[in-house]
């Protein structure tokens, strides 16, 4: 593994030990590294809102070397910021203030390239036979199309999701709330061995470190960031799934929900989702998952028939297109005014859509181009799934 | 009744007859009257993008005095624009240029009072026993909670929430696709007289008319129009309940869709119209329904806590609202532009918050109230419903 010194992979090991995951010690890490805030730890220092304190004495029976070589044991790695490995998508929790200052890994892949096309799938841990086999369903389909599933090894909707995703043969990524070298719950003791052979298990926490009940919340934080959409498949009106689901709003990941039968308690948190997750679409099959989460021009379903370029725009950028004029070309600030979007939106928008040979770029400004114009016409298929309108 | 001369109303009946529902010729009607309309089919005046000849043959063989004689013989009456009984609701149909020029009354209760408080459901005539029982469960709850259900009478789902607010105790609506004194379909004989005896019938055909096809999407409008909001209840993926859940959402009505289990395709078209009709919200029981189109300060459920009045605006008067200043007042087009929402819009929006309490007029335009500023800081609750934004 390239990228950080040896002398920093056990800092970053101390830290975890010392930190629990997404304190209010971000900030001083943000502003003056790992090292020097062990350092400060170690002399007492002040830092605004943080009991130095408790982590002192915490420091005090920490040694990241030890960790290290305890994760060895079973065959675990530290993967922090800074090396090749580190993915991305994790960078965003700076976002809401919640930064993963590193993950414990045990697997045979990279985790950037596993996570590179992922999606989330949560739920209950008591689900119906239906949440059940909507999970299985979901996992495999994604599997086939070379989509990771990320879960947290919990017993019922989780469990279904990472056994679904083996069985087809794809890869999935477990996130634990207790150390790599713990097993839990006991029962997964075995799926748990069969993620980190095909796919990976991942977790901020120390090794040893047992599933304390506050750490399931601060973890789906995780699970939410290492993909690109979270979808949540039964749930009870109070359920931790919700977290993670808030979690991807938050980082501005796809929100989908699957929903189910109103009679139905398990899918009473999924409508209840529905309803107040800001953005949270309705999801009931792989291809719209992937419709969803895939970049441009990902289809997601040969069957469906054809699928025009316009279905496949965001919402923002089909409102610039449909403000785009049709014969005489206008400036970029007059298309904005139309679309009702910002100058920042409208630019990079035109740009995509030129891209995509759908408009064309006049010494006055810009028009439809006849791909554009036929695209105009067409009508919008009625049976093809848009995600709903952003702003 | 009072309102109409007799003579204008026999010239709306054989407007109705003559004229179809919805037909181009609204325009002529809305800008030159009832009365110089027929004159001028009699004279087969050019009506632009009417088909003057074919409405000049029918005009021939109508008669609305004895239209009205046919229709006092199943006790219906005809109400009319600038009849006390004619509910302002349908005038929003000029909004999608459908307007209705009047409606076949059959039943004791004012049709105005009827659908005053009042919520469509509609849904497949081949439910499953889950959609049949949701469906008699919401409008049972609607008609407890002292709401109108209307409906189309059909067989399905109409049905079942026909039957449920009349065993309710409810008043229930019934828009038909054929004439008041046609019984279709035949097996609701008994459904429909005892609708028109604790509810109301209504249609917009005349007397002796036949259901036939198309009329029923044209009555698809009535029934929207008609209702603060609609609910759909389990629908195929190509079904007439989307065609009244899309004139709800062009009449700027609740559009609400009950979600059922992915693997029902009877519940394909209300995933579908969730991901697709803009602004339709997940609703599971009839709390839900209240809280969505009750005015103002309409508790839904006394243990939901709190709810804040923006939270009981609408969503395009919530737009309207966020773009009104909070100290300098600004004239009506620039909120209008703020708002991206157009003039017409932002009058009645701005008449409504003012009516509120939330913003006030000052002679050089609108701001926010006191009141409005409170509203405008106090973080919205999440665990209230809102209705997803409308763009």
């Amino acid at each position: 593994m390239t990228g950080l010194s040896d002398e920093a992979r056990i800092a970053r090991a101390t830290l975890l030990r010392v930190s629990e995951a997404a304190t209010p010690l971000v900030h001083h890490v943000r502003a003056h590294g790992v090292e020097a805030t062990l350092a400060d730890i170690r002399a007492g220092a002040l830092i605004p809102g943080v009991d130095v304190a408790a982590l002192k004495t915490r420091l005090a029976e920490a040694d990241g070397a030890d960790d290290l070589a305890q994760a060895a044991r079973v065959d675990a790695r530290l993967v922090c910021p800074g090396d090749d490995e580190w993915p991305a998508l994790l960078d965003d929790l700076v976002r809401i203030d919640a930064d993963c200052f590193g993950l414990w890994v045990r697997g045979p892949e990279r985790l950037d390239d596993v996570v590179a096309r992922s999606v989330a799938i949560v739920g209950t841990r008591t689900p119906t036979a239906y949440g059940e086999h909507v999970a299985g369903d979901l996992a495999a389909g994604l599997a086939d199309r070379g989509w990771t599933v990320v879960s947290g090894l919990a017993y019922g909707i989780d469990g279904a999701a990472h056994r679904a995703a083996l069985a087809a043969g794809g890869s999935t990524v477990g996130v634990l709330a207790c150390g790599i070298d713990v097993v839990y719950p006991s029962g997964h003791r075995s799926l748990v061995s069969r993620v980190a052979e095909q796919g990976l298990v991942v977790t901020e926490y120390s090794p040893g470190a047992a599933p304390q009940r506050h750490r399931f919340l601060v973890r789906n934080r995780i699970i939410a960031a290492l993909t690109l959409g979270t979808v949540m498949v039964e749930a009870a009106r109070r359920s931790g799934a919700r977290s993670t689901l808030n979690h991807a709003r938050d980082l501005l990941r796809h929100t989908m929900v699957v929903p189910g039968p109103v009679t139905s308690a398990m899918s009473d948190g999924c409508h209840v989702a529905l309803r107040e997750v800001t953005g949270s679409v309705v999801v009931t099959r792989t291809d719209e998952i992937v419709e969803q989460c895939g970049h441009l021009g990902e289809l997601a379903d040969p069957l469906s028939g054809q699928v025009r370029p316009r279905d496949r725009l965001g919402p923002l950028v089909r409102r610039v297109f449909d403000a785009v004029p049709v014969m005489r070309a206008a400036p970029a600030e007059r298309i904005a005014v139309t679309a009702c979007v910002s100058t920042e939106v409208v630019e990079p928008s035109l740009a995509a859509l030129r891209a995509l040979g759908l408009v064309e770029r006049l010494p006055d400004g810009w028009r439809m181009s006849r791909a554009g114009r036929d695209e105009r016409h067409a009508d919008a298929r009625p049976d093809l799934a848009l995600p709903l309108d952003w702003l």
